[in-house]
């Protein structure tokens, strides 16, 4: 093991990441104008806990949610198994996450959904990897944006290895996709798990490139949020961003891991379902009309589309 | 097999629940006075199909879904070993699933939210049994209503069988529980599974049991209805049914077993989330204010409450 490898301890990248929560609600709340986070500060029975800052009622954002997480306790052999493999499923492991969960809710339709993930999970033995991803959910889609979007990734990618973008730009279109309704969440974005070490890539490179995502948010989501805030907009437009939310609960409570596995071991139910939005609407078999922009955006929410 | 086990088929059964379907939307429909059921009659690839009817914007209900299947096809052996264990499971199965499903929320904050199921599964082998329910969900915890409502299903109940009542209510306090916010999703009523004959119930017993549950549907919830439609309500009654509507959907696409089983296996998903409410809405760690009616309200959203 380095000196390197030595000093990138499980409590630096910590720490890393508390100051990371606090960066971004410092910089989406001066881009919002209008409100600022209140905390809260959580145990965790088990061991560790978090932070969950969270905006309501700005300028811009409707809802915002920003958790802070550093967790530690045994994990049973079967959680160790459904981890990382039989491998080292005989016996129960001692383990350390921490991570930046972030989901923002902007009241106008017009400005999208935003979610980023930034994690780090160590088990006992040395085992390690770090996950995280960014997607980008527009109730109606602007090209200009998605392209805007996915170049921010593909440059962030690109400064650490030339196979990331692709690679975790298709990852991210098959995790944020809604089987139930034949459609991804949104326009996508990146979405990697289990980041490890290998010939190409030290632990030091990773945690930079997971840096570097954590460090992209704010201002891409700023600009965003800038660009679209003051476009106009009706009751038509309000009414399909409340049946796109409605889908963006069923993705979160049925198919996102996140959710599920927080929800399942008795995890902080308000730190996690700050994902919810402030309001969602379903109706019975609503279909949009060919020729609006609501199915010209809904024709939009698949995989495989290339922005870049 | 008697010969009047011969002519309880499972076409018999899947009529009567048709029939059920029928009458169900015709006196609801005539109790709210403002706004038909329209229908979608789908058919299912892999065999049989169903009719889903919806009302909405009638003068007291804004959403209700009633939903009819009849569906058949091959199960696997591990979808056989989950319902019924390892004991047929080395091969594949016929199935025959008939039911209807019924959830309708009220436009009123302090008229109650209801659902009720009865189903009907039969294997190839003479393997069969009864399952069901029904829930109340009231925003507004009345105590009379919850009583009149309990005591009109231990009626049904003690009518077939002594214990079936106290069985039920406790298996419904279990069932209908959300279990990350520690709370049950309405004040209970019935739940059921796996009703087979023995020696106390022949099926056409069991069939008269559950026939006599979808029979005591609508009448005990037009009851309700017509008592509250007129209680006058404020915008602080609209905002606690749109949060407790939040909950509603995080019980089902979390935790409803029927709902996350229709999902998984290519349902159709308009017919499964007929369950969702028109509008739900989300705050941050929320909390009713000690002394309110709200308050007064989530204290009794508990197991083991004795109505009757």
């Amino acid at each position: 093991m380095s000196v390197l490898t030595e000093r990138l301890d499980k409590h630096s990248i910590r720490d890393w990441f508390a100051d990371l929560q606090k960066n971004i609600c410092s910089e989406i709340s001066q881009a919002d104008g209008g409100a600022d986070f209140i905390f809260d500060v959580w145990e965790r029975p088990e061991g560790g806990g978090g932070c969950t800052r969270i905006l309501q009622n700005g300028n811009i954002l409707e809802k915002a949610g920003v958790g802070f997480t550093a967790a530690s306790g045994i994990l049973s052999p079967k959680a160790v198994a459904s981890m990382v493999g039989n491998t080292l499923a005989s016996q129960s492991h001692e383990f350390f996450a921490t991570g930046v969960s972030i989901v923002m809710h902007p009241r106008s339709p017009m400005v999208p959904i935003i979610h980023m993930n930034v994690r780090y999970f160590e088990l006992t033995d040395g085992i390690w990897w770090f996950g995280g991803g960014i997607d980008l959910t527009p109730h109606y889609v602007i090209k200009e944006d998605a392209v805007y979007f996915h170049q921010a990734l593909k440059n962030v990618c690109d400064a650490f290895d030339a196979s990331y973008y692709a690679k975790f730009k298709a990852w991210a279109d098959d995790y944020f996709f809604i089987t139930h309704r034949n459609e991804t969440r949104g326009i996508g974005g990146i979405f990697f798990d289990q980041l490890k070490a290998d010939e190409s890539h030290s632990k030091e490179q990773i945690f930079e490139f997971v840096k570097a995502v954590g460090n992209a948010f704010a201002p891409t989501y700023a600009h965003i949020l800038k660009k679209n805030a003051n476009l106009p907009y009706s009751e038509v437009e309000k009414e399909w961003q409340s049946i796109r939310r409605g889908r963006y609960v069923e993705f979160n409570l049925v198919l996102d891991r996140g959710t599920k596995f927080g929800l399942e071991t008795n995890g902080r139910t308000e730190s996690i379902l700050m994902s919810m939005p402030p309001m969602a609407k379903w109706g019975y078999n609503l279909q949009p009309k060919e020729g609006t922009p609501e199915f010209a955006s809904s024709l939009l929410f698949q995989k495989g589309i290339n922005w870049v």
